[in-house]
């Protein structure tokens, strides 16, 4: 059984923070938990964020963010990001930040999930995990899902490759993006209207429970990319 | 709190099962629980089962499948199947089934979703929802995710937009693929070596509950899509 749970009257975040104290003072960690931290206020405690005059600027941003564009249709951009993600303006986000102000994306999401790993053992003696997530669109299905941008203890690929179905076969192509898939668990009990940017995942397989990388193993590396 | 939890003990599926008498005999339900019932078993009890002796069969078992091809290297096939979805191989899966014998995509998977929440309900009183869920590949991103191949009685996209952010704006693009989110969520407890095709997610919004449709609300059209 695993249960989500989210981190309730974590305060507003500003450049200097160090997300792990808030984290630890609003919910009691248990070992093994994954603590799933929202993109947006890491990226304030981190101090990414950069002023924006008017709807030029913001494409500009985009566009020095960028190091590809993939295809544009209105005000809508879908390109490549330094960090090597896939999205929507890549990943500058107007919402939840002060007026004329843009969030960008960590400058390495996985350098931040150790960071904040680091700082929770530190401050609670609790071994965790942590997966720092963002809301991406995709392809071919509507609607945003959350995903991993960065993890720390956790797979973020689990591989069952070679370990055998039902029938005693064994399987193929069964690499599980774990990392994702605890970034969208986590986004059920979040909601975009309340001002939960933090929750736990509770009661994951130990074995899952590694050093790992998303740039290292989610980011797919372009001669194995079919649609890039 | 959301908790999400593995239905153990289910038997074997066979053509003309009854899913429903499957789970009611394996776990008390509640109301307002999500069951997510993954695809495989869905598509054995509904007789989505052909032969395929070789290889070749089975390349033209997925053209069949396939209403359009989008990209193909050495043995993969990213196609768009008649339900709309783009997925490997057009969902024509071989493994967990018998030697020689190909599962299909379900028909209707909504549909398949409705009957199961009916016979549920009919069977235990309790009303639920359920999610039809299968292991999808994605572009841009290494590793496979569950995702929603049909719904019943929950949403597939709850749409945020016009609520407001913490500062008070409207946000914009924040329409979430729910019924993708409870699909991951309910694989960290299957995994794909174990026997577990349906797992519970217990505790979701109740304003989720509601009629929908994968088809209608997350199969997005070829004039939205920007990769097709």
């Amino acid at each position: 059984m695993i249960t989500v749970l989210p981190v309730e009257g974590m305060p507003e975040v500003h450049p200097g923070d160090e997300i792990a104290d808030l984290i630890a003072a609003s919910i009691a960690l248990e070992k093994g938990d994954v603590v799933v931290v929202t993109q947006k206020i890491v990226s304030k405690a981190e101090g990414r964020l950069e002023e924006v005059a008017d709807d030029e600027g913001r494409l500009r941003l985009i566009e020095r963010e960028s190091v590809r564009v993939l295809r544009r249709r209105d005000e809508l951009v879908i390109s490549e990001t330094q960090q090597g993600f896939v999205c929507a303006n890549a990943g500058v986000d107007l919402s939840n930040v002060d007026d004329g102000v843009a969030a960008l994306l960590p400058v390495d999401s996985d350098r931040s999930a150790r960071h904040i790993r680091d700082a929770l053992a530190a401050r609670t003696g609790v071994g965790v995990a942590v997966v720092v997530s963002d809301t991406f669109g995709r392809p071919w299905r509507r609607g945003l899902v959350d995903v991993a941008l960065g993890c720390a203890g956790v797979a973020a690929i689990v591989d069952l490759r070679g370990t055998e179905d039902t029938r005693g076969r064994t399987l193929q192509a069964t690499e599980v993006a774990i990392a994702d898939e605890l970034a969208s668990a986590a986004e059920l009990v979040m909601g975009k209207d309340r001002q939960v940017p933090v929750a736990i995942v509770r009661g994951v397989d130990p074995s899952w429970l590694r050093e790992s990388s998303v740039h290292s193993e989610i980011v797919r590396p372009h001669n194995e990319d079919l649609f890039r």
